[in-house]
């Protein structure tokens, strides 16, 4: 089977030419692939980050091989992967970051080590397997090269994945973390929006949020001007999660969120 | 009529992967269709610098959608519109965001509002507009589905407008705003090239720039390299407007302008 | 002869529409043209930085027209050039910033001035000559006009180049230059890999880096994870060149470098 489009998602930077890079060897191999490029600047190392990028974003795109790469153990033991999906293939390390993603897409059903050097670069470095291992694998894989010519089969059993944090909920309250932090400022839960009606909480009331020491009021909403300008709104994201907003300013900032050290995050009663 | 091109301009920023999700909403609709991004960077909720980026870059683009999402009121009642211009179409929120282009693009004809639930996502989210909204119909009108069929007609004059502030011009002195500050910290004034003979300037005399309580010396200068480096020019921009420049450093810095907070700006003759 | 690819290297950033409005010129001529973005964040008019970058990229990329634009001399006499490489055509100011690359394409064979105005925009402004020039003449290129149409003839020994700076190597000690520093705060070394057996270094020893008044402990490795979280390490990077690493840390950060003022390096045994 061949694909027409490669998603491609990394912790590369826009700095460097390292992403341009990647390109031009799928282009060297298959000439005809279009790339979509979903973000290129998952903080650096931050395999879960990642996970949830690429698993919030595949629905979206036309049948793809998904090409992901945040690779902290790059050069190690880790494995190199091809995950077949049943609507999809996923190309990157086993250390994570493909599972999320493979579950939206309907699940993995097989996954192969990318071991044959005839679908690598022929000079492999320690430190860039997105240019020599990757990019080549995606897009020998668009060009219709059966996933399983590229190395062993992998028990889909055995590969890495990141837990998504289930939220504890009960009457009047809803125990979550943070999954994500986006460009607005926007604070991604990692609670689904039926926890809401699960809680007993109703839109546009009042609700607390209660991060590390700090508490706020919130108000439950459905868009960003459902509240005054500066306050603070508990709505569904685009991605059906619950997430903290602020109209016209950053929620992240106004938590004092810093990346790396969320804290839990508690929605009661405004009382509670 | 078919487009071969979308451009696309936001304030979605590079971080998450918005940008791509609407890339793989338009590459399932609209497979061939090719996509320009002209920013993703528009200043978050900042019409005016998303409207002038746009009217700016459309006439160096080749007939194409012209997509833009900068739209702080997302899920509120503002209206989303396709706009039809002489030149080209435009989607967007019926903000002010897409006029300015449209004038450069010979008017604005015809507008319709983004009702017609075919031509959207099943779902539309209350927060992102872009994937299931506008993007969809950029797409759909670049497979040629006449504009008409996206919803029920606008009256052009009817649609929402930004103002482009008209500088006030005598001899000896132009009083202008800032319109946009770049990345090489260049500071874009909304006076046209002609200005400057219309108050008397001749090239490569001294002028004094006037911003807020802070006065500079100026040279008015054709390129960056005709004063000193560190030294204030100001010249005419790549897109015929007044800019202030420094030769190796960046004139925002050096004048302390602060994004979102510009003082008007006094040209006058050196002793003005 | 005809190429399928533009390259695209530049330090216009992301913030602004001018890269888009060049992909929009180069549309318009070559509609057919596909661009490979290399980098737009070389650091404003660091030419050394965009030479090294575009020449460490080329080989991995398809027979294309490499552009290129680091120009803090835009709108001065320097020349505007398209240079003939055994494989590939390259495009930009007469700067430096080309002949490193045109150097991995296997040598600059040919060069001309762009000065023919019918492979350039109609009106030609003073400080875009990205969009007026340079955009233009790699598209034009790219659809097959012969290099010899844009303009006269300038020979290949009087182009400008910037030096690469040699590195010292005895036994037991290696003098050398930074080079770059990318995206996860990687420093790398003007030294090649070969350098490290002339001084007779060997994988897992202790070395000692110089860098200004600074003195570090760093041990020779393959890969980031050969030292603990926090360690510093020394290793051939992915472009073959000698380069200083933090496992899960910004090594330039560690050592206080900051751009622009690079001190030399020196590398030699732990009580040199």
């Amino acid at each position: 089977m061949r694909y027409d489009w490669i998603s491609f998602t990394t912790d590369y930077g826009l700095e460097d030419p390292f992403v341009g890079i990647c390109h031009g060897v799928i282009a060297r191999i298959a000439s005809t692939a279009r790339i979509i490029d979903l973000s290129h600047t998952v903080p650096p190392g931050e395999i879960r980050h990642g996970a949830f990028t690429l698993a919030q974003a595949v629905r979206y795109l036309p049948p793809a091989v998904h090409l992901a790469v945040v690779d902290p153990g790059v050069g190690t033991a880790r494995r190199a992967v091809a995950v077949v999906a049943r609507d999809g293939l996923l190309v990157g390390p086993d250390n994570g970051l493909l599972l999320a993603a493979a579950a939206e897409l309907g699940g993995a059903l097989a996954a192969y080590e990318l071991r044959e050097p005839e679908y690598r670069l022929p000079d492999v470095s320690a430190t860039f397997h997105g240019r020599d291992i990757f990019a080549p694998a995606a897009a020998h894989l668009a060009t219709g090269v059966p996933p399983e010519r590229l190395g062993p089969a992998v028990g889909v059993r055995e590969l890495e994945r990141v837990s998504a944090p289930a939220p504890t909920v009960r009457l009047g309250a809803i125990t979550t973390e943070v999954l994500m932090i986006d460009h607005f400022g926007n604070i991604q839960l990692a609670a689904r929006a039926g926890t809401l009606a699960d809680a007993g909480f109703d839109e546009g009331q009042q609700v607390t949020i209660h991060m590390g020491e700090a508490r706020h009021i919130a108000v439950l909403g459905r868009t960003f001007e459902d509240v005054e300008n500066g306050e603070l709104i508990l709505l569904v994201d685009s991605a059906g999660m619950l997430a903290l907003a602020i109209n016209g300013a950053s929620a992240a900032t106004k938590l004092g969120l810093v990346r790396g050290h969320f804290p839990e995050c508690v929605i009661s009663g405004p009382y509670g």
